[in-house]
Order: C-alpha cells, then sequence, then structure tokens
C-alpha cells in the first residue's frame, strides 16, 4: 500500500502516522519527489483501512498494490481448485452444465424439464424455489414447497439440483440441495455469505449487477474465510447504459477472473442478455473465453412461464445449443 | 402496457394472446401500421409478466406504461406523507438531519458524538452496529452490543436512534430502535423487506448502487404491499464510471423521486462521494434541489474510524455544515 | 410511435395534436384506458422530434416502436452486405483480420510489423498516423508523413491499408487509402461522417466509449444516407464501472448488430481490454459470437511502442493467435 | 507515478527497466517488500507513456500520483481564473447565466428570445447555429444564416454570443463569436481543441457524456497548451444506467473540479436532465454546490421548436427560474 502524502504535511505529523503504521506491524519506505512524497507499506496490509488512512489531514491519496483477497488468489494457490459434486466436476479442465427452468413450478414441470435438460447433456438441475423479484406483485416461487419438487425430480433423475438462496433463516431447508446459489442481488449480502462459509455445500456465487471483479472475490473470500474453500464464480452480466439487452455480459472478466482466482469460473448467458435467441451465441463466447461452464434457463413452455420466459430456452432449444457447447469445448480443448 | 407483434405474425397465434390477456381481465385496443402492429392492454397491468409476454414467439417488444407501484404512487396518493418518530417529522415540509458515526465503537464515542450532533441540531442519531463491509478482515461491527450503546445514548440524550438491519433473524434485536435503516447493498433483499413490512417502525430504505429509481421505488413498495407505509428513501449516490468520488450523487433523483412517489426523499452525502470536505456542497446542494432531509457521518476522531473515516466530519465540521443547512432550508422555504 | 397522454388532457389540445401529426403525413389511433390515454402514430415516424413532441403540455411520455435507421436496418435489407476491399471481402461469411501496430513510427517499423502480419495471415495493415491522444503532451502521430510510410508498407507487402481519420480537412490525405477508420471519440463526430458519406471509400466506424447500438447505427445511417454504403462496424468496448480492463468488451453487441443490420460487424479486442494477453481469448470468443473480423494491434517492440504498447502483441504472439483464430473461424463454419 | 513489479523479475531486466527511466531524466526510488516491489519515479512524469511501461514483461501495474495536466492545475495556480467577455465576467465570485434556444430558427424568434431572457438577467444568449444531432433525418441547423441571425439578435440586445463549433474548417465563420463552445460530443474532438487553442475567444468547453473528471481536464489542458487559457468548464450530465433522465447531472464534478482546476465551471441543467419541469431544481442546486453559472434552454414556442422542445423553458417560466436563481446566488454569498 501507497501512502501519498500532501504537499507541506508537517514532520511531525508524518511520523504520527508511521508510527500508527508500525504499530499494525508494517515496515515502512519514503520517498520524496519534487512535488510529492509517499510512504510504502510493506506487510500484510489487508487489514489497513483505507478511509481512516484517507481521513488523515495529511493524507493526499492511498493507492492498494496488492489485492485484499487471500484465500482466492491465484498467488498463493496456482492450481486450480475442481469442485466435486455428487461426482461430477467443475474447474481445471472439467466443464459442466447446468439447466432447468427460472421457477420451479409445478411436479410436472420440474420433472419433464429434468429429463429434457438430462437427455441434452447437462451435469445439474437448476430450478428457483425462492425468487427474488422486482415487484412484490410477481410470483415469488414456490419456496419450501418448490425445493421438495426438486428433489424429485432429482430422485427421477439423477441429477444433482442448484437452488437460489435468500435467506439465512431458510438455510435448514437447503441441507440436502447439491449446490447453493447465491443471486446477483445478495453477492454483498454479507450474513448470508458468512453462514453459507459455515457450511460444507458447495456454493454458486453469482456476480452483482455492479460489482466489481475485486468485490466479486471479496465475496468468495467471505464464504472461504469461514472455511467452505468450494466456491463457484457466476459472471451474469453487469448493468450498463445499454438498453438493447438486460444486462452487459462482461466476458473479460472470464480470463480476468481466471488470472486472479484458482477458483471455477462459469457464465449464465440466459441472464446476460435476457433473450432467449442470443443464449447460443454467448455460450459459445464463454466456452471460448474459456469458461468452465454454463448456467441456462430451459422451460418447456416459456410463453407461459411464470418467470423469465423471455430468456429461457425449450428443451428442444436447449439441445441444439448443448451440441455446438460439447463440439466446442473439444475443439478448444484440442486448440 | 404495449405489445408490439412482429411483422406478419400468424393470425391465429394473435387471437390466442389476445385470449390470454382478456383472461386476465385486459382489454385490447389493437391499432396496424404499415410495418408494425400493436396491442394496447388496457387494465391492471401490474401483475402481466413481460418476460412471459416477450417470450411469445409473435411478439417483438413490449412497453409499459403506467408504473408498476401503486401504494408508493403520488398518482394515487397526491399529498405528502409526513413520517414521525418520536415527535420529529419529516416529510411535506418537515426537514431533518440524521448524524452519528459510521460504526458505534465504545459508549464513549457515541455519547460524546450525539451531544456533539444535538448540540448541533441534529434530529435523529445515526450509528452502525451490524456493519456491511468489502472485506471480511474488516470490523464487522459491534452488533448487539452496539445496538446496546446506542441505547444508552439515547438515554443520555433524548435522541431517537436509527441504524441499519442486515438480516431477517435480527428483527428481534431491533424492537426499540426508532428508525430502521435497510442499507443501499440490501435494498433488494427482499425477503428482509417483506419482514420490514409487517412491522410499524418507520423504514430508512437507501438506494442500491446500480438501482433505477423504479426498482428503488418497487423496494418501498414491497414493505408498503405488506403494511408498513412509513417508508424514507435516501439518495447515496450510485455506481458509475467516474473514479475521483466513491460514487455518483444524482441529484436529479430528489425532484424526479419527489414527482413520483408522496413519500419523503432525504440525500446522504457523506456516502455519496466519500469524501469530508464535499459534505458541505452536497448537502447544500440537496437542500436546494428538494430534499426533506440528509443523513451525515460524524466521528469523534476520523482518523482513527474504524469505518468510512475518510467522509466522516468532525462535530465541530459538522456545527458548521448544519448552521448553512440550517439556513439554507429557511431561505428555500421562504423562496 | 406511441404518445401517452397525461391524464385529463383537455380535448381540444388533444385534437390540435392530431392535427399537428397529420399535418406531417401520419394517421393516429387512439386508445383510451382507465387510468391512460394512447395515441399510436402511424406513418413514417423518422423525422418526427421526439422532444418537441414531449414539449407539449398533455403529453407525459413517448415511446418509438420502429428503429430510427433504414439504410443500415436488415427489415429493409435482410441479406449480408459484403464490403470488398482491394480484392479482400468482409461480411456475408468473409471473414477478414487487420493488423498493425497503434502508431506508425518509422518506416523500418511499419514495413517490419506489415511483413509479420502478412506472414501470420492478416488481410489488412492497420497503422494510425493521426492520433487521437487523451493527453496534448503524448505522442499526436507522425500524421501525413505516417501516411506517406504506410504506402511505403502497402508496396512492399500488397497489403490494403486501414487507417484513422480525425478531421475533414484531412480527406484529401485520404484519398488512396484503403478503409478510412473513424475512432470511437469521432462516432459522433457528424460533419466527418456526413464528408465520408460522399466518399466511395469504406469506412470502417469504431462504436463510441458510451454509445447505445442504436445511437451506432444512427452514426453509419448518417455515412449511409449520403451515398457510402461501405460500411463496417466494430466493436471496441465501452465504458463501465469495472476498474481491471480499460473497457467492457460488449461482446452481445456482436449478436445484437448483426440481427439488427446488414453491414459487417468486426471486434477489437486490443482496445476492449488494453490487454495484451487477453487479445486471444476474447479474438476467440468475438468468433464464437458470430463477428465478421478483427483488429488486432501488433508491433515490432511494444515496451518501446508510442502508444498502446501495453495491449500491442509481437509479430511472433500474433502469429500465435492468428493460428487459433483461422482454426475456429473454420470450426465454427462447420458448426 | 509508482511501478510494480511482477514477483521475481529478473534483476537485469529491473535494471534496463531503470535504465530507460533515468534516460527520461526520472530518478527513482525502490522500495521491496514480502511480495511487492515497487519503482517510484521522481520528477516529471506528464510524458511517461503508462501503456509502454505497462508493456514490459516484468512489470504488474503502474500508478499515477500526479495529475497530468499543468496548466489547468490548481496547484500551479492558486488563484482564481476569471474570464471576461464583452465586459460580463465568469469566476472568481462572478456568476453569469447564458440562455437562449437550442437551434436558431429564424430572426424573429432569436430576437423574441434573445430580448426575453435579456429582461430576466441572462449575461449571455446561446443558441445554436450547426446543430450535432444523433440522427441524420433531424433538423441540422441554420449553420452561417443562424451565424448571421445571432449577430441580429446581440445587434437588438447588446448580449454577447455563445454558439457551438463542430468543425475546424467552420473557425474562419467564427470570427466574431464572443465565445465558442465546444459540444459534449466534441470534448476529445482533439484537432478541433488545439486548432482553438490557437484563437483568443473564450472557449465553454462540455464534459462529454462518459469522459472522466480528468479526461475533461485534459481537453482543457489541450487548448491551454496551445495558448488559449480562457477555457470555461461545462458539466452537462454524464451517461449512467439510470432511464428516467436523459443524463445523469454529476452535482460532486463541480466542488471537485474546482478544487483542482482554478478555470471558472458552470452547470447546463437543461441537458443534464432533459425535462423542463427539472431546470430549477438543478440549477438552484448547481449555485448552492458552488457553480460560476449556468446555461439553461428558452424557446418562445417549445412545443414546435427543431430540436430539445421537451427540456426549453419558455421566456416567463425562465424568468421565474432567474429571479430564484438571483436570489440564491446571492443568500450563498452571504452565507
Amino acid at each position: 500500500m501507497i501512502v501519498i502524502l500532501k504537499p507541506g504535511a508537517p514532520e511531525q505529523d508524518v511520523r504520527a502516522l508511521c508510527g500508527q503504521f508500525q504499530a499494525q506491524g508494517l515496515s515502512i519506505h519514503e520517498s520524496t519527489g519534487e512535488h510529492t512524497r509517499l510512504l510504502g507499506l510493506i506487510g500484510d496490509t489487508s487489514r489497513v483501512d483505507v478511509d481512516s488512512v484517507l481521513a488523515s489531514p495529511i493524507v493526499e491519496a492511498v493507492r492498494r498494490v496488492s489485492e485484499p483477497y487471500k484465500k482466492a488468489n491465484r498467488k498463493f494457490h496456482p492450481a486450480d481448485t475442481v469442485v466435486e459434486v455428487a461426482g461430477r466436476k467443475i474447474g481445471g479442465g472439467h466443464f459442466a452444465v447446468m439447466a432447468g427452468p427460472c421457477s420451479v413450478e409445478s411436479e410436472a414441470q420440474i420433472v419433464e424439464v429434468a429429463r429434457g435438460v438430462q437427455a441434452a447433456g447437462a451435469a445439474f438441475l437448476r430450478g428457483g424455489a425462492f425468487k427474488p423479484r422486482t415487484s412484490p406483485y410477481s410470483f415469488q416461487g414456490m419456496r419450501a414447497e418448490g425445493l421438495a419438487l426438486l428433489r424429485r425430480a432429482r430422485a427421477a433423475t439423477g441429477l444433482p439440483i442448484v437452488t437460489e438462496i435468500m435467506n439465512t433463516e431458510h438455510i435448514p431447508l437447503f441441507s440436502d440441495v447439491d449446490m447453493i446459489q447465491v443471486g446477483a442481488r445478495n453477492m454483498q449480502n454479507f450474513e448470508l455469505l458468512k453462514e453459507l462459509g459455515r457450511l460444507k455445500t458447495p456454493i454458486l456465487l453469482k456476480r452483482g449487477l455492479s460489482s466489481t471483479i475485486e468485490e466479486f472475490l471479496m465475496s468468495a473470500e467471505y464464504i472461504m474465510s469461514e472455511g467452505n474453500e468450494n466456491v463457484i464464480l457466476c459472471e451474469r452480466g453487469i448493468r450498463t447504459f445499454e438498453p438493447s439487452t438486460r444486462n452487459t455480459l462482461d466476458i473479460s472478466a472470464v480470463p480476468m477472473l481466471k488470472s486472479k482466482t484458482h477458483l471455477p469460473v462459469i457464465v449464465d448467458p440466459s441472464h446476460a442478455a435476457g433473450i432467449a435467441w442470443m443464449v447460443e451465441p454467448l455460450a459459445l463466447a464463454a466456452v471460448a473465453a474459456g469458461a468452465d461452464g454454463l448456467m441456462i434457463e430451459v422451460h418447456n413452455d416459456p410463453a407461459h412461464a411464470k418467470s423469465d420466459g423471455a430468456q429461457s430456452l425449450t428443451p428442444a432449444q436447449f439441445a441444439g445449443v448443448m451440441d455446438k457447447v460439447r463440439k466446442s469445448v473439444e475443439f478448444f480443448r484440442g486448440l
């Protein structure tokens, strides 16, 4: 961490500030130029509060040099993490697709979709039981009953299930869920992240709509710092000024995340654009950019879906996309 | 709501779609141009799922005409809502300032700051007990103990207290809090909003970093639709590309919100910029733009604050800002 | 175009407004709901000024239904446009790569790079003679002399040249340039677009940093409406809040543009991220998403480049990327 | 400037890099921590190309410490610049309002508006002759004829005129214009900025839609570095994700710019929101935040304006706003 001092900072105040840093176990390199004077802090600065340093009347600016995350940092764990769920692997060269409806709506629906996505090659069944909806007047999900239906679809197909949690109070309901999803709107629900960090269940963490890559990794760090290192990151589009797609898929986030962390990185092309016909090109782009997997919305009857119909594929459309995805994964593996 | 059909949509599919809308109690006006054919849906469209409509293969686009919020909508409640807390009013011409430290750190600190902000004219004491922090390695707040200290500061000064909640499980701890704050990162924590909607305590709802004004009002609607209509909205800066301030204060949101809703609207100039010296000009701009109040961070020793030191004022600085704020409120009231 | 009237608009004002629209040759469909009353304008609304309509005291909102661009619109020209330059084709299944240095720096440099990119399979030589730089103290390009050196590199290799224009006054200097580039910062330099529209030379139009896809197409329309229909669109990253890459590549823009327009669409992965090692994954993602070509920065000595060194590949690195790009284009063609 | 080296950078490469910096007249302070090694560059780094440094294979990151602008920098020119035009002053405590129509449409129109804004207290007449319009099918301005009509309005009222230039070729036409405006879309039209830097006419420079404050100041630096130091900066709204206003007024930019530069800073509340009724609250907020002036659109008949009608005030509405602005300027001067 580099602390840039204001011109003319009184020497005794500089000494006092240095004393504070040394009390935190840091050593200090000073360097003085014509217009600027710097303090380089050496040691573990992850606990230094940048804002408190900035509050000092003699400090002009502070620049971080090292990343504030540790357990998620590839520098300290160079090898890829492989997350294993019910015999299926993701990361470290293992590619996996999670598919299913936005919302679980009935036993018939979820079992039919589960069979469809299984036949097409999906490794996981996704489906929402607790639904975060912008409007209180929209369908809020079948909640505990939806979880029960997911279990039946799992029993019918053998597919492990991935489903979203919205509240710490619901954790007991999720005890036999194979992978727990934290949605974009809860990426910085820190109380939830900490509780999930105390479980062993793998966590699928989605990037917040306006979260930087560093904030995303800090949220993974929240889970990991409590002991659960089975975290999968999911890029699902960020909010920009462009109105023609619901969000803007940040495809660069895939190689950037993979350079900064050892955790698996998947892409959700359904939420990224919010448009069914765009799922295929974005899914292929994600494979080309090096993603470890995909999460895709599939519904047996999108025009009557209770949520997110506009971005859902039919099982037949999904089979077409999966065929191309499978061939692309193999092509890029051999490239 | 207007549904724009694709060119050449088969007549029988159009009839089927119209049938669906009619089954939802809507009536339909059709209009056909050279290149476009539209369906105008008349009636209560707040429950129509735009995405499902978009999933129809004959639909090109959907445009909402009426706002999806009702209880928060000024169209249906033209008069300003005045929220009253322990004898202090906000909204409808009543201006109030909430001030205090980002984090409660000790009894001495919170009581000292409470006395300082009271002397300067603040109507509420704010202070964080549960702290949402980007890093798991940062100070996480004193939690229940912090709430106890806030109560002591209230006892010492008579100032009602405002403090942030992060989780539904903590609601019992907040039973005697005067106003409960929902932070920007929890603006779309819908489970929390619904639970808070079942209380009588006034809720201070902060705008999410990348939330549109419509989404902000839909989150207020979540609380109100459960029965709690004591909601105060707080603009606190949005995330943009500009790096010189922590966030970008969306000052236009003040008049825009006040035109769309009857709820009180306040501004938090401390979080908006993240810079202590910028609190004064932004606070005055908020008054000029018509805000009903302010929330300002004040700390007895910003350079040693456990969080947000860079944006905290000392009690003396706060007194200076308050003096100008008070005069400005009066000036604009008479303008 | 749909005009949403304010509740209670006086009938005689509505009639006057309708009269104005009819005077512009439009016919009107009215529809009246419980809370809203709409006018649907039928006919050619591309000349209707939305802002003037909004200025009417009885108008609440206006929604466009049809796109404001015509010549660039795929609806009216379903077949892909193929741009042909010196025997090389782009669009309609023809994939092409343009490569070269950010800035032309010397004859030796540009000829060496031209030979390198030609050997690796580039179809065009790119190189900047007029350079838009954020700082007046940065290298501003060799200007006319740089154009002369580009011609020598073309003579030495046979590669057609692509180079950026910044001002209408320089048009005569560009008379024998094979393709003229309009940079992101000039995407809405309308005087320049109009003048380029009067030439026959193909134009490579880059998307502005914060331009929507519709604005991008309107800028193409500027060129096309003056008679020059040889326009190639280039997505090169948009400005967002994410700081880890220079810009955010909007990969969704590729399929979205290709659905809306018949013009060829290429991607510049060098400027998108601003990071040399990220060019390869982003180039492959662009191919997967359906791009018609790529523009890539290559420099013989990036660490001593006078501009954009951080994102430039060496000729050897470029050859490696090209090998993968070529195989990927073939793979996706056969998929 | 601080250069952060990659872990394990070979010593001889580090020495070579240091040699390069020393050859540019810089001295170097090294500091080495457990995981990081830094080079602090001391001296004039404004000509160091950050991208070339980043291209070195041993460099991980580069952080600027000092601002890249000099002539615009308040550090080197602490006193406020006062720009004087035809006896009217802006900056350094002098507040001025520029008002008039978006487009000049006829002699009758511009003279009528000029008289109206003069009577209400505007110090300058603004009016567009050359109009940057998103669509080639929209009214493009009266061009040279519009400039002639502005001159007549000036003759009739004595108000100095401010009007936008779009192209270097038009500079001779602007020889007797009192203040030349550079619009948001041309903020980085560097060829134009350089030519305007060779004039003596004061330049009103508008911030680009997605330009950072630093880029804005670098564009002012372009003009100033050529010799013309009469630059007025205008904040006019930036592009964000929020759709309810055309742009988002960055009110924080006012105090931030005034802290970083000695140039006058004005605000355009008309373009910022694009909504006539929002001009008043935003204008008052700008005054409260410390702006040195305002630019406001006024039209004698907004509903029939050829451009920007939605955001134009009538002369009577403008008089109402001016009355409040004048009182507010006085109030804040005395605060």
